[in-house]
């Protein structure tokens, strides 16, 4: 099989050709700009692939309700030209095959169910700290719209005691997003996080924020997986951190072997790597051919 | 149609007879004692019934993973004799009809969006804010399970700065049911919720958590709808103070009619009132014959 698959992300949209076993045979990459001219390039890129359909898994916010009239467009963005364009239509408009579309996010989720570190669960969260910090919701094999979609990355938490940084997101402040995506390394700390070391402080305030949301979380919905991805991630003494703060706030109240015994592999990075964004989307196309 | 019905709560079982449009024809309620004795009366109401099949919503924790060899199985609970007790299988030995059982919140869940307040509606979260505070979780036409169950009533929330009761949560102390379920009412302010007058500042503490906890709700699951139900929300003062601090919480940004302009009929009580849990019974038994 031969399905495409576009992650459109806010600064570089990827496109891609894949198999239904989740491999990438081809990839380009391309840097966002005003929609005609990035659709021109994608619609360049697939005319003579012959697909038998495509995933898109777009940044956002979108409209994924298929009963809306603005399915398919991109909702409200910053981002110049983007705010009510209609994506999904203009892609359905140049190439007459199913098509997949869904969150960056949630289409990383179904990425990791399909053929990463929730492969063959009917249920995973996956989040990506970076520049900001989305959530995916994958739960009863189905990827959860609802009334628009997962914004988790918003979500309230409990300041840190000894935390006074104020926290940037523009809405919140110092919801999730605001105390602990990147910027907030950098404003917290004065330099990028990158450039902390693994045993600064940092981490274990990071991992308290990182941990509580995952922790609630796991309340609300009870997944089998929890994924964490992002460049934030990228630091490999958050995990063991991430997970004792886990554990510490559900106090064995969730009573699971998944929980106690086997938190290691319950709390995990993407099996997919850096590859989860196109691979999610992948995975969009090929539901899209009811697979 | 004949559906059987069994609201299985840790005080009292309800069980009752009704058919596919949600009607209850009959019911007899009884204390929970001892399970051989309560089942025993279960077997009694249900011997001569004809019914076609039956719907349990249970207190919990219990097994609701049909993968597993304990599936049907109440887990760890104080209540004398029913640790570890096969409920369902007890019943499925009785009467030869499709059983449905799930926990007594997603039953609600189900049955608010099968006749009740999010009739018509693929998603909604039922909270039942009484003794405790329980959660159900209805995603894109499924009732949450995942890992264990949704256990939403225990999600951290950010203390109130005014706040100084420690909470009562035997497990996390302060999370949302150890500060916002009646017996913290009664623990802080020293009389019960139901005494204290319509104007008290005990309101808008109340409104600050559970507020807090629907709007990581919101965030996390997009539901096309959320009900509060129980008994602290019998006060009618709860609703507009609940629904102003959700507003404050999202601050905008998750864009939607439902929430902006029509937050009075977004955020609302259970549709079944205090039949929510014996109909939501009723839908669980209905879905067991594929209706």
């Amino acid at each position: 099989m031969r399905i495409g698959a576009i992650e459109a992300g806010g600064t570089k949209f990827v496109c891609g050709i894949g198999n239904e076993n989740g491999a990438i045979e081809d990839r380009v990459s391309f840097p966002t700009e005003h929609p005609e001219k990035t659709l021109a390039q994608v619609f360049e890129y697939f005319k003579d692939k012959a697909v038998e359909s495509i995933g898109i898994g777009s940044f956002g916010p979108i409209n994924i309700d298929e009963a809306s009239s603005a399915y398919g467009y991109v909702t409200t963005t910053p981002k110049p030209g983007w705010s009510g364009y209609p994506f999904l239509p203009a892609m359905k408009q140049q190439f007459d095959v199913p098509m997949g579309w869904d969150t960056d996010v949630n289409a990383a989720a179904l990425g990791e169910a399909t053929w990463g570190a929730a492969a063959g669960l009917d249920s995973c969260v996956y989040y990506t700290i970076g520049t900001g910090v989305g959530v995916g919701v994958y739960a009863e094999g189905k990827l959860v719209h609802g009334l628009v979609h997962p914004e988790g990355g918003h979500v309230l938490v409990r300041r840190h005691p000894d935390d006074e940084y104020e926290g940037f997101c523009p809405y919140h402040g110092d919801c999730l997003e605001g105390l602990a995506a990147g910027p907030a390394l950098q404003g917290r700390w004065k330099v990028p996080g990158s450039e902390l070391p693994q045993d600064h402080p940092a981490w274990a305030m990071e991992a308290y924020y990182i941990g509580q949301a995952v922790a609630n979380a796991v309340l609300m919905l009870s997944p089998k997986r929890v994924i964490l991805g992002g460049g934030v991630m990228h630091q490999p003494q958050l995990f063991p951190l991430v997970r004792a703060e886990v554990l510490k706030a559900l106090n064995g109240y969730v009573s699971s072997d998944a929980l106690a015994a086997g938190i290691d592999g319950y709390i995990v990075p993407p099996g997919l790597g850096d590859n989860a964004g196109l691979t999610g989307a992948l995975a969009l196309g090929l539901r899209a051919l009811g697979r």
